[in-house]
């Protein structure tokens, strides 16, 4: 199979289809989704060599005695040892020795094929198309900041960041009933959040006020400064983004007002996959463009231009 | 009377008896204890001018007409406007105009007599003596770790700084059940912890492992280093302390653990009440000296010496 490798470089290569082990299956790719992430590998942030690509959507296609076999799923990313004191505690996906799809010692989604535990699987809905269901991985992390800092009805929340997390945070927050506001640098972003009960703000013209929860998505240092100039006392901030270089923290500034600051990362998949299913949460507008796996090295220049959210791959053989 | 009063440098100085206002009353101190914040106040970080001291016992003396006429108390020690959003939703501990008690806008404790609203008050039981009271300001700050991040009877749990605070809030999560570490410079400190279930160690010599939970109670950059170093994935790190300076936060160390930082202050004085009088807690090897009020300076100055956990001054006029 041809399949998005990175060695140091990204490059389109041939390669063997993966052989699933014991309590594995092989996966059937149909759509994959270039993340932020990815591009991130390309820098060589993360030390991974392998296939790339971990959003992704596809069909269970060995082996032939699994009861998953023709089933269309999604699939977590983080593959735990099973044995480590952290997976007996069910913090699987912080796993010492954990892989994780297309980002840690395991080959990813950008591929035709890829093989995953069966544990890891979700399956998806019939009446959920591809191009939402490659969605479930990015909207169960935008999903997670409710579970890092529990949303009321009440709640004033400010999402910093317009960008595909950002946007996805947004709009799962207004679904709780809570005064979503959102602030960016780019106006076509601004305007997916509208339509969904998001009030929208250039950064830089933020009103005066402070805000219960602040979600950090910016993936930039001003972004946290932001958040941390907004958040009311007791409030909480979530992080969402990491990136590379480090934030002078003056601790006066968590202390004295006694706020929190919650790191958060992957997030509940089958909520992803109600919402999809039903149809609160509508990922189209994101998606800029569908290129063919075999013009992967495009594609990956293509999610890299400004402005550009969401690029999918299509990694059907043949296609 | 004579207080000690800071106004860029402390001094000895004559002052006329406050005047309780409406809602106030005027207190007799007994005991006054020196905080590493009042050493802070010295050095102009906080741009306090006026009587210093927050941490007190004393009795009630005016008006005639006070319920409270007589009683011996302890006070809490920021004073909200009452009006403000934070004070209307229960938080007046961070009031937007708030005075603290010797530290912004309301003169202090260092003083034979001081004036707070009867509604910072709380009794304290005639069995209690003064030299366990006068500690009930400092052991609220470290109860308020366990409203920061409530502690299971399982929990593996490091406080990082062996001063007053650190010592303090060791004893009260060794009440809980769970295992207590306490990392810190001072082996005649930490043999202040051993005999109250907690397990100690030079801050060079801890044994490898990680903690659910790490409070940061030595005032330096190093101590947050070595609690975001030793927090397991999804723990949480407890800061108390502040210091002048930054701590470069790599964003990475909180997101991709899913770590929580959560800043606490000011507790719960009720509560800290409880466990004086009921002798769960005895803050009395944390007292270097006791000082006469007239010879304040000196007690300043003694509580900079190194190694000094807790300075007392006792206020009383004519002592």
């Amino acid at each position: 199979m041809l399949a998005l490798y990175f060695d140091g470089q990204p490059t389109i290569k041939e390669l063997p289809q993966p052989e699933p082990g014991p309590g594995e299956v092989l996966v059937s790719v149909h759509l994959a989704g270039i993340c932020r992430t990815d591009l991130e590998v390309l820098k060589g942030y993360h030390g991974f060599k392998g296939v790339m690509g971990h959003e992704f959507v596809g069909e269970v296609a060995a082996p032939e005695d699994s009861p998953w076999l023709g089933q269309r799923v999604a699939g977590e990313i983080t593959i735990g040892c099973g044995v480590c004191d952290l997976c007996r505690r069910g913090l699987a996906g912080h796993c010492r020795q954990r892989q994780v799809l297309g980002l840690k010692d395991h080959d990813g989604a950008f591929a035709p094929y890829l093989r995953l535990p069966a544990a890891n699987l979700h399956a998806v809905d019939p009446e959920v198309p591809d191009v939402f269901a490659v969605f479930t991985e990015p909207l169960a992390a935008a999903l997670r900041v409710l579970e890092a800092a529990p949303v009321s009805p009440s709640a004033r929340v400010l999402v910093v960041g317009d960008g595909s997390l950002g946007l996805q945070i947004s709009w799962v927050l207004a679904l709780s009933g809570a005064e979503v506001h959102l602030a960016g640098h780019h106006p076509e972003h601004l305007a997916l959040a509208r339509p969904r009960g998001v009030a929208t703000f250039l950064s830089a013209d933020l009103p005066p006020g402070d805000y219960d929860i602040v979600v950090e998505a910016s993936g930039s240092p001003s972004g946290l400064e932001l958040a941390l100039t907004r958040v009311r006392p007791r409030g909480t901030v979530v992080m969402k983004s990491t990136y590379v270089g480090h934030y002078p923290l003056d601790p006066a500034v968590l202390v004295v007002p006694e706020v929190s600051l919650v790191g958060c990362r992957c997030g509940p998949f089958a909520g992803a996959l109600r919402l999809l299913r039903d149809g609160r949460v509508d990922p189209r507008p994101l998606i800029n463009r569908i290129f063919p796996l075999a013009r992967g090295l495009e594609a990956l220049a293509w999610a890299q231009r400004p402005g550009v959210l969401k690029v999918l791959l299509d990694c059907r053989e043949g296609d």
